[in-house]
């Protein structure tokens, strides 16, 4: 009856063996065979069959027989988060706008523990090393979305952060003491935006603002990116500055009349 | 021992049950309490306790005490899909060259089943009721991605998958005989690419040619999308094909020296 619950405590192992199952697979291991998911995963190769064959069953795994990959309908748990909140459908039109007016791609990301995840965006061309898609997670301190959203939280909060997180040097700039980014943050929140120069990776600038929600409370961000050689400090800050303030000032007006705008809020 | 598997058959019900919880937030329950989770996904209240607080402690629920929501850490699960097949990264960069080109919204989709399933897309302007994202899904037979894919099928599949479809009349000018159909898609299959007037939705036209891989079988497809007031039946054969032609071209080039290409194939 209370087969589910692995424990007594109510936690549900298996859940969260599946989960893990699902997550297994990634660029490295698109296709692998049983072993190979009992091996990534830590469980026994009973365990992992029976997780496996209950997702190609559900849909969500394919097989030949030999090896195991995900199928597209995996991409409908992620679907879940994304209609369940109303800002990425919110934000899109507004960054299409964006980007139609300044020609660079434009993001609006939330704070998920110490990541920025992206939750919209629109691209014009390739400037990252990596792609970045709807759930790409960047670590917050060395983006300017990230900073945006550290510099609203409360100075506990923000500590209890710092505490988790190691400031390592991920671009030619990467500012890498506590003392220089609470200045960094003391800064931003004074000025209302972040610029963010080559300190994810090289040759990448980035100006993010907050996207509040009717509270005033900083519940996303926005920015734009572009390469170095496109785009001055200067020229950031004086042609890139104002249209993305338009456009986080018209996504918090429409968020603030959204049902929904809760649901955002962590 | 075997606890995970609740059922003799070695099928583990509680994560099928964990994944109905998942997806049932959505945009109109994009928050729950307890009751609504239970009545929403047909569990008794212990059960979806159980659920919910194993989904919270491992990051994928947010709860106030009394009601529950999906954090974006549940867009990993989506992301493990795209990580995991080379297309979407392989087909991002042509993209955003084609509209660099066109100034047009593409797509790139798979068949999952009777749907295609968007896995890239660079938007321009809104032009569709809903927004699309990755993940989002249509069914097949109204699109030009879907139709392209099924010209593709053998006879038996093609079959299989009409026999599985009702063909709705979900545009002003959607195809909702099966024979037309078949016609249709023996014509698309002849010339190498699809056309959609306003079948999935009034004022939305369309049109897509496949992605084969190394052995020469459709795995995917790319379209172009624009608004019937924008774009005439001949500005989009004359102006729109022969670039998506090159894009599709381009992106089975790389698909096909690429180590992952199979993981496309279902």
């Amino acid at each position: 009856m209370e087969s589910e619950s692995d424990t007594g405590t109510g936690y549900v192992q298996s859940l969260a063996r599946g989960l893990l199952v699902i997550r297994a697979f990634n660029e490295a291991n698109p296709e692998m065979t049983l072993s190979e998911v009992a091996r990534a995963t830590d469980l026994s190769r009973a365990a992992a069959r029976r997780f496996l064959h209950t997702l190609v069953h559900l849909g969500y795994v394919w097989t030949d027989g030999r090896v195991f990959a995900l199928t597209p309908r995996v991409l409908e748990l992620g679907f879940s988060y994304l209609s369940s909140v109303s800002l990425p459908e919110i934000a899109q039109p507004h960054l299409e706008q964006l980007v139609s007016e300044v020609h660079e791609s434009a993001s609006v990301s939330v704070l998920d523990g110490t990541d920025v995840v992206y939750v919209a965006r629109v691209p014009t061309s390739r400037i990252m090393a990596v792609s970045i898609n709807i759930g790409t997670r960047f670590p917050a301190y060395a983006t300017s979305m990230g900073r945006v959203m550290l510099a609203d939280l409360p100075e506990d909060k923000l500590h209890a952060h710092l505490d988790q997180i190691d400031l390592a040097p991920l671009g030619p700039h990467t500012i890498t003491t506590r003392a220089e980014l609470i200045e960094e943050l003391a800064r931003i929140r004074e000025q209302g935006w972040a610029l963010v120069d080559q300190e994810l990776e090289a040759g990448l600038r980035s100006i993010a603002a907050p996207i509040r929600d009717r509270y005033g409370r900083v519940v996303a961000a926005a920015n734009i990116s572009s390469h170095a050689s496109r785009t001055t400090l200067e020229a950031a800050h004086e042609d890139l500055l104002p249209p993305l303030l338009d456009t986080t000032r018209r996504i918090a007006a429409d968020l603030a009349v959204s049902p929904q705008s809760r649901a955002v809020v962590r």
